[in-house]
């Protein structure tokens, strides 16, 4: 099996934390490793041949870095030159691992993602990778336990308990009935974004639903003798012209054979400050500590400290999300905390670059 | 005159920013100089002959540092080896006086209070200088502007409007129903615990209504040819065996001739983080920013942010209290900003002197 992460995301809603050169996956959201180093420890247990980090040139340098403190992993790192969204970047990954063993398998995960239970992630993957041996897409498919309305979800239908499901159809993210129907329904699951495929499997179905990438990503030449060392300058000629799409509109909506693995490991896109509390047990009453030297709560009650690795002290107050770095510091209701990118737009505006 | 500061005191109601070793006189409360450093700048206007700020040994060094910065100053220290509340401290500044100019008149200023305007501080001064000429004690009575409940009173009698009034009495923190009355009745005064009086004056007084107190300051020693150098060795044999007491309890609700002269110059002592948004200018919808290098608010109204020199950002908030440090975050609603201690407290018993 091979694994490849995708880590190439930029985005601004965990601000201060994030900034364009440490983006979510590359930041240490829980304390200690980053989300992208869990993600690559998470996956050793799988044995893969190789594992592919999908990123971009200007965060290449911190992700090399912090893959080389991992200590010896069998993981190589392409730089995309420009984002152009999921589609591309996993195409090019799929023709890298194709060129040297048409017959592999790919997992493709996200760099910043949480997963409670990574034995029981382990072994749904390997439940997926006998799924995908037939040729079909398979996605993970989280079993929802609350109607969220924040992710999208994916319509299956057949099969008996545990075994693999057809996927119906892809749908977006739902007001609130319709999420509470879905939860009801029980045959609706959010989409994870993580696949599992064959490589000449999704090579086909790119070749067919999405032929101007597939060619582009051909042309940068994968023939006999082809070294790793030629890809960054290749991949810098094609990629600008190449449109960005997701996997998921570009290739899984439209294929025939996609199949969908229930998945019940805990999981967690972290899309904001506010998703962690969902993730993180609280140190006392609702209350969740990351990287504090010590906390102290009076009467104060669902609140997400992230503290620099300072003292933090709440005094009467209820969900908030604190946040501590070295040059700023950010105080937000947590249903708030969506709003985070409009602090980034205005700082923008500003002319405040060094904090963006 | 002479101006004596009583600077020693050691208050954690502005924790993280206050510790044991840097009080809130010695802080940049409003940031740039410390409220010491203010205090001393305020009285420069009167010309005085001499300004001793009576401290501590804990903070002598801090205090030294922050007076030097001031440049060349008539400023003498003395460090008292154990704290025993204002009079003995404005006892042993008399001496000290005395010893050189019986005939002086000294005005004592606590380090930590806010004036906002020094000009009509320094005219109101000059006024209570000359009332106190006769041999009486005067005190500051700040004309109240609300119904406070968080100071002392002085109910005065008699006189023309902008004369001196004679004090009634002392009158502890009422509640609010009494604070209302107080407030309509004109002729009360918030205790501001400034005072001028000739030297020979308090002298007299200390010696009828302290007398013990008295004796132990005089057996120091000011004799002829008596050196402020010798000071400190005979301050420490004496000292601890003082009892301790504020000179409002002591000396000002007994003596005979006590005079208050109304003032209207903008006044706190600045007892805690929620006095700050009394006292300084906001930035935008009640925001008060002290020590940020920007501050972003989003629908965010009357917090009180302390930005450590950081960028900060409120997102949805209001009435709460944000204060970073180099080693401490503290969110804190301001209606429990008394409760900062409290988290002092906690701290000391879980042995974190270092934050203490």
């Amino acid at each position: 099996m091979y694994v490849v992460i995708l880590a190439g995301g930029s985005g601004t809603r965990f601000w201060p934390l994030s900034r364009t050169k440490s983006p979510k996956q590359l930041m240490s959201v829980f304390g200690g490793s980053s989300m992208l180093q869990r993600t690559v420890e998470r996956v050793l247990p799988l044995a893969p041949k190789r594992i592919i980090v999908v990123t971009n040139i200007q965060q290449q340098e911190e992700t090399a870095r912090q893959i080389a403190a991992l200590g010896d992993m069998p993981v190589e790192i392409i730089a995309e030159p420009v984002g152009r969204n999921t589609a591309p970047a996993i195409a090019l990954a799929a023709a890298v691992i194709f060129a040297n063993d048409p017959q592999g398998t790919m997992l493709v995960l996200p760099a910043d993602h949480y997963i409670r239970n990574e034995e029981l992630f382990c072994l749904t993957a390997q439940a997926a990778a006998e799924a995908a041996a037939g040729g079909a897409l398979v996605t993970l498919g989280i079993e929802p336990n609350r109607p969220e309305t924040g992710y999208g979800y994916i319509e299956a239908e057949g099969a008996e308990a545990g075994a693999p499901m057809t996927v119906k159809r892809f749908v977006e993210k739902p007001d609130l009935a319709r999420a509470m129907e879905f939860l009801t329904a029980g045959n609706f699951f959010w989409n994870s974004g993580m696949f599992i495929w064959r490589v000449d499997a999704i090579r086909r179905e790119l070749s067919l639903q999405m032929p101007e990438l597939f060619a582009a990503i051909e042309s940068i030449g994968f023939g006999s003798g082809w070294d790793m060392r030629e890809l960054a300058p290749r991949v810098e000629r094609v990629y600008p012209s190449i449109r960005g799409e997701s996997i998921d509109y570009g290739v899984m909506e439209r294929a025939e054979r996609v199949l969908v693995i229930p998945a019940s490991f805990g999981w967690s896109d972290v899309g904001s400050w506010s998703a962690l509390p969902e993730v993180i047990e609280p140190v006392s009453d609702g209350n969740v500590a990351i990287s504090v030297r010590e906390i102290v709560c009076l009467d104060s009650r669902n609140n997400l400290v992230y503290g620099g690795d300072k003292v933090a002290a709440l005094i009467g107050v209820e969900g908030l999300v604190v946040v501590d770095t070295d040059d700023a510091v950010m105080v937000c209701r947590q249903d708030r905390a969506q709003d985070v990118k409009r602090v980034v737009e205005l700082l923008q505006e500003k002319g405040m670059a060094e904090y963006l």
